[in-house]
């Protein structure tokens, strides 16, 4: 048979031809940071900028992943890890798809983070680091759900933070100060890096 | 403050930007069939047409989500279920990014497939649902992995038509006959379909 004639196929569509057609490259983003560091709402000011500028991204957090997916799973250690190995999965899915996947989590865990970030690797899919480095201070004076008064009172248990620990990122591609910088400002800067790193555009 | 001053965003974009973004509608087209009944062909002999004709389409299969997202999970009824419970939830969010998303998996169980069903049609998404009927002599005949002979021989248990159950769909969008028709037109058939329907344009 000659290759012409071939119309049916065995095979995934190659990562390059969907990111040709969308004219932008599959990667992950990925947001760590204590509750109430303002994750979502960078995760958030960044997909609007981005599908503004007619970037393919969508944002995966607690609200369409821990009620989904992850709805089995609790707040132990081995849960947690579960929990982020299944988000890493997900992303990586995604940015394979050609799609800016922006994930939001605490994820307080190096190792947990790193396996993403080994995962992405193997398959040629970058992986950007976000470290949302706001004070304790600041996230608890936030608190716009009243979790760190209740971990501090003993009715909430293990909460990152507090007790449970948060291990902050050694070398992060970016770090996003939300006590100093708004969170428009940080967008655009993070959308300056993605395009200084040639990741916006296929 | 006034609306218009408004730059940072406290909630996910919504489904339809990203849709009027991609000129196209996020839904689900879930295959169920036999082993070796041709689900993969026609999914993604579909995924290569929809892209060719500039729609994001992404095949979920044993190669991308059996060796990473469910890894974790072997073959007994209940790790079946979760199987489907997380492709379910996984299709979910594609199609609420906007994507043209395939599943081809065998998904033996009628209940799964209809929770599958409906979760879409509680987040308003799309659910169309491909019946790769082909007769268990003509799957059992290709059986290009021999696993059907290994069934017969006792060396392989809970295998789908040999010792664990097959429940056809009772009112599938679509059946796909792939004995009597080849991948390329059953896949421009589906398209039809789609196009019948109005899924394809945003």
């Amino acid at each position: 048979m000659n290759a012409t004639n071939i119309t049916w196929h065995m095979n995934h569509v190659k990562r390059e031809e969907r990111e040709h057609l969308l004219g932008q490259k599959g990667i992950t983003i990925w947001l760590t940071g204590l509750p109430s560091s303002g994750k979502s709402t960078t995760a958030f000011t960044l997909e609007h900028d981005l599908i503004k500028r007619g970037r393919l991204a969508y944002v995966l957090d607690g609200d369409n992943v821990r009620h989904g997916l992850n709805k089995n799973l609790g707040f132990s250690a081995e849960d947690r890890e579960e929990n982020i190995r299944r988000i890493s999965e997900v992303a990586l899915l995604f940015a394979d798809a050609g799609i800016i996947t922006i994930t939001s989590f605490i994820s307080p865990y190096r190792q947990d983070r790193d396996l993403a970030r080994k995962k992405h690797g193997e398959k040629g899919l970058p992986f950007i680091e976000i470290f949302v480095d706001t004070p304790i201070e600041i996230c608890e004076a936030r608190d716009p759900k009243g979790l760190y008064k209740k971990a501090r009172m003993g009715e909430l248990k293990g909460f990152t933070g507090i007790d449970d620990p948060y291990e902050s990122p050694l070398n992060p591609e970016f770090v996003s100060r939300t006590e100093a910088k708004s969170p428009e400002i940080l967008s655009l800067e993070i959308i300056d890096y993605l395009r200084s790193e040639n990741l916006l555009r296929s």
